[in-house]
């Protein structure tokens, strides 16, 4: 049985483990004060060219995103999201439990537009009783989103300036940060996303790290006070290092953009096999993961040799899918899929 | 330069890494839905003679502290503890942040007794104007306690009496369970622990873990959608099998214990040290942590060579310091402990 | 001008100022604990039928809102509601501030049916992810509804009876209570509301009241410690006689029920004004609020002598306006306005 | 029995009740947008000599100091205060509900010192791991104390240095403002209290009025969107007027003042009477509290005629009691408690 289910079904990189045991008996302070902390995320800064940027640990998505989230925003203010987006649907509520409502706009592919973002904050300021609703503070995007589409360069230069012109911050979630910037068609560079947004973090989770986030502040003034907060939000891990070691490990040699560029290869070579079969998709993409809709009884099939997700009714008869890739895909597993796909 | 700052300066013992590496590349679902946490989840409840109990693995103590406190409370509840308990005063308010007061009693060498507890409840319920305060609606303890003192079998009992007879849960906060349970004076096993609480943690962090606490419920209907919580708290580890991985190795023939014993042989020999001498201690006790009481100029000779926590002013001369060992202090580094103490 | 934008807009029926005369020097504990409070609980018992209820006095709507539904879910738990629902909209997130998510349903007329939260809940619990989104825990409606509808008395059993299977309790928000009780088509009595639902408010201050919700928990185990919780929501009004005094008054005699009536039938006699003019209406309904669909030009002349609330744009010609009437509307004041649409 | 427990035991100053019946049928807009909250704060703003400051009106002193609190801190602050203050004890935790830590100090009559709040501040910021504790992020104080004392001039001077040097906002809880600014031996006038701290707030509840407290920000920087806050803290009362109108009555010719005055004189006669008995007091003060330490015996005596608090225990035969004057306080009371003093 081969598992395509998730992003984070495996351990991590070897190069992360031989990390790991290389450092297991160095003693150092705790809480993310070691050597390793600060050289990861120097790297960070050097790899994304933000000399300014302040950079945090934390060790996984949701925890990231609510500590983010309740350190940027007034009691009576609301994050601004997608329909879909991951805080709006599958962290339990974790923004509402620190306070603040999620402003779900629809979504089309994952995605909200500038001009969504510009009128619910129109909307809203231009509004007689605005003070009976929640104010909006900032803006939340995934990329790539939950479906794995991308956000363009100028969509977000839009999205950005909408933002600066009403003061509020935009956070990009990049739990899979990496499989958007190596994905076929992303517009910009990884330096170039700390002057398209204010927050943002690097996911190592689905990305080669056995766990672990990487908070980057591209405006460090809104990270004041930021370990208190992750402190209170049980964000803090004893043995900080256990993160810097990871990260400096995926900064290494750009293996973190090496993995991620593996996946999104394999990710190809999946939806070109759907494609040859003539199956539609939920949503075009091009990061790691795939989104065929198929019949029934093709699905059937495909579960008795490959572990995958049901992702959504479509009609009577189809269901869209969920194949993820990964840093961790073997090729061997991607060519038993293919066959098994030009089969049905 | 050697270090004694705390109990979490190196990573995890070795076994442990082995069995990260050995499983590396397995596929499994995420969020502890895997055969590792199941098998570590097993173990325990054997170890601890505990069949009913449901455990759950968070990553670390303020995490696993601030979601067993608001699973348990309802909003208008406090948790009665120690003044000097870690929720009081080293969690930046995690207890608060999810709505609760933290209802501090005057502690004695770390603990609170039954007595205390029992007045005020009693003083609560009897006050008219009682529904003007908070309510306590659970204790919360740690064994051993912040300065490694423990409570007596005797003392647990008569703790838990008091809270059945009030009908609130008691909480123990076990970050270093094992020292303590393994600590000379010890006057109860492993075993007996499920039937002195009503929920406990088993630290990991501080006991031979990179990271991770076992949260026991004893009373599994106290767990009730608890992982909901976790999920709402942050602290479900999308990989949540790195968890049950290093649990199953710590539970694995008496690893965790070996360990414990060893940190706690090497404190007594660092205590014996200090005796010797004729220094005083801030606090009499067997665990990991000794708290000698040292004249300035002996702290600063110390220093020259190793890491310590100053503790606490004591008087003009002289202050409380503090020395951890651990499951990874080597015997070299106490026998130069011990042979610098004997040349002050 | 004459003014119709909203139920609030004046102080009180005067009887209830002369009770508040009458009683201004008499010397009460506070806090609600005092004979006025307990008088007025027993005539809402007596009136409402239902023996056993427990019934709280809050200052406002708001307040009412947020306190009972912190009161009755657990912290991973949010409530079920219309996405018209006032705690959706227009309490600037005081239901997310207690750390609870409002799952909002489509709404059809400002209600959403016993199907509509069947599905919900089957599709929160067969979905094997569910621990990574917020549980339904309770159901909210608001009865009549923002938009003046009424659910019949079948509707309510549904609901009701969806609840019960699944073990949330169904809270019934009643700002506009008696305007809903009173309304021609209502399909249930006062004393039915208790077996409909297992607790409701019966708003005052919009009902002749200074101000003034009472709580009624019809199934009194769901309110133990409500005392401790209004405090801590800052509900608790130190001279709690005054709510006691006007719910005395406005049950007394069915003074309630006659203020109900009254503004009811001022919103009968405004609808047929319109309708004789062949408006159409955004909604049907036979409570105060009155919701025409005008042109432009008539919206502006009728604003020449009236108040009134836009409340939605139709279409480029048209928006949907409010007229509400309340126990306050004199007659006079609905010819003038029947008078002037008859000229439009 | 004339009661003497609180100074919230009657209903409001008559002229209060004739201005509500007086504009009982004008129609005003709701949620505090009316003229007669507009007259008021300017009101307000004349008496206290503060043209800047912003004045917001709500229901009760819990919900103006919660608001008030989450209004002002970061979620990872928590507010100092003496150990005796009022959100500390008696306000079922409404702070902590809004996820803040209440850093209370030993206090001494009531009040804590700048020196106090000093060395408070020098401890958290000095330590290493202040991240690991709530961070003080506003000072807290009473004015008068729950004790009934009064900070002078040059306390409050001091207090107000230490919170502007540390960038800190000082807040005045005023419950009894008046109480305090009228007692003999205080040191400051009205006009005076804005250049003392960054906001305070003008009790009405104990004061005169049905209910009601004025907040006033003297920083109006400290108050943007203070009123989305009130919305979301269920403070916002829809007939806001109905606190503009009282504010007016209370502020209009001095009638504030005056009612103030009176109580503490009625609070003089009676500390005279105890005294004049030679009954020690549990704390020296000049305002409307008084609270004599008497032999269970005399307590048992006056309490066949009087109602009054039993404050404390103080030793096996005697207990402080408290008895409260008020601005409705008749002079026959006050001589009937001073006849049953002399006799006993």
């Amino acid at each position: 049985m081969i598992l395509f289910q998730s992003d984070y079904l495996e351990g991590c990189h070897p190069r992360i483990l031989d990390a790991l045991r290389d450092t297991n008996l160095e003693q150092t302070l705790g809480y993310g004060e070691d050597p390793h902390c600060t050289r990861a995320a120097e790297m960070i800064r050097y790899v994304f060219d933000a000399p300014d940027a302040q950079v945090h640990f934390l060790v996984g998505g949701t925890q990231a995103n609510a500590t983010v989230i309740s350190s940027l925003l007034r009691p009576w203010q609301g994050v601004v999201c997608a329909e879909s987006g991951h805080i709006s649907v599958h962290e339990t509520g974790a923004v509402e439990h620190s306070g603040h409502k999620v402003l779900a706009l629809p979504a089309r592919d994952g995605k909200i537009t500038a001009r969504q973002v510009l009128n619910a904050l129109e909307a809203h300021h231009n509004d007689f009783s605005r003070e009976h609703m929640v104010q909006p503070g900032m803006v939340y995007i995934s990329f790539p989103t939950e479906l794995g589409t991308l956000y363009t360069r100028q969509e977000l230069e839009e999205l950005h300036q909408v933002c600066r012109d009403w003061e509020i911050p935009l956070f990009v979630d990049g739990a899979r940060l990496g499989y958007g910037l190596e994905a076929s068609g992303c517009t910009f560079l990884p330096k170039d996303l700390p002057c398209l947004c204010d927050v943002f973090y690097i996911g190592g989770t689905k990305q080669g790290a056995l766990f672990g986030e990487a908070v980057v502040f591209c405006d460090p003034s809104l990270a004041r006070d930021f370990r208190y907060n992750i402190k209170q939000n049980g964000g803090m891990l004893a043995k900080g290092r256990l993160l810097g070691i990871q990260f400096e490990t995926l900064m290494n040699e750009g293996l973190y953009f090496q993995l991620s560029r593996h996946a999104d290869r394999m990710a190809d070579r999946v939806r070109a096999a759907f494609r040859a079969k003539g199956f539609p998709f939920l949503v075009e993409n091009t990061t790691n993961q795939v989104f065929p809709i198929l019949p029934h009884d093709a699905i059937r099939r495909l579960a008795d040799e490959f572990g995958f997700e049901r992702w959504q009714g479509v009609d009577e008869e189809r269901d869209a899918v969920r194949f993820c890739t990964s840093w961790a895909t073997p090729e061997r597993a991607v060519a038993a899929l293919e066959s098994a796909v030009r089969k049905l």
